[in-house]
């Protein structure tokens, strides 16, 4: 099972992408951090986004995708812009036909590192030895291969006990 | 000139389209509020905007589109919603080509009712009459509408006076 990762951001969006085996140990496929300060305005920022994970989505084809919940911004003018690169981000996943997990951050650092304590440093440590990786590894794109690899487990420890995760649950 | 006027919402996203003649003039061409509510989740409420928006996009061919500029949402929460619904109307603008243009809601009641200090339901009588609508106007076509008449009438006065517009600020 291929499973996309994002971390979506108005500046960079992070890009993750494993492939989870029965037990749920994670494999690295790709990563990239999609930089779009540069873009014009606005509007084609978000329009890097769309494109952006829509072409990953293309040569990867990802079976499934996974997405940080947000709880609480900081505040509603960084909500503003989370959001909006967050829709778009959603947008691609969606237009693509695949389905959306949520998972909170207490959930991902929990899967990644073992604790829901964690810190930010911690989660990306881990990422890295769990996947393999050499070298420095993109604040962003460790997120989103975080995210990816708490699919991964969540879909075997489901799988073990016979949970039916629901997609996203609806909301008002 | 025809112009799309958008009025993103989680619940509501309003749509209006109008032709505009030299002098600023707007003649009402469609108007509708996409309700997404009832998508079975949050990403495929998205994927109605970006969809729905496409499809008119599609039939009626607008040249440029416009935009309620957002100066400060009630809350984080609500930011939030708001953010990903506006970023997926404005993936659905982009992909298509067009520019967006952004109206502070003051230089929207200006255009609309001649003064900043119009309430909501003065903003919808007003383009109600403006367009020789009959009947009652929902409400987030009727701000649709008006952002849409907003961007007619500045483009007018600006080929008058002869200052070049940018589409979006440049922001970081």
């Amino acid at each position: 099972m291929r499973i996309l990762g994002i971390d979506p951001g108005s500046q960079r969006t992070g890009v993750g992408i494993v492939d989870a085996d029965a037990a749920g140990k994670a494999r690295h496929v790709f990563h990239t951090a999609l930089a779009v300060l540069d873009a014009d305005s606005f509007p084609l920022r978000l329009k890097r986004i769309y494109d952006g994970l829509c072409a990953i989505i293309e040569e990867h084809r990802p079976e499934e995708a996974a997405i940080e919940r947000v709880f609480m911004a900081r505040n509603p003018d960084s909500a503003l812009k989370l959001g909006q690169a967050r829709g778009a981000a959603i947008c691609a996943v969606v237009s693509r036909a695949l389905e959306v997990h949520e998972y909170a951050p207490m959930e991902i650092k929990q899967a990644v590192v073992g604790g829901g304590g964690a810190d930010k440093a911690q989660v990306q440590h881990m990422v890295s030895v769990l996947l393999g990786l050499q070298g420095p590894l993109q604040a962003d794109a460790a997120d989103a291969l975080a995210v990816a690899i708490a699919h991964a487990h969540t879909r075997a420890t489901v799988g073990r006990i016979g949970i039916p995760r629901t997609a996203w649950r609806r909301r008002r």
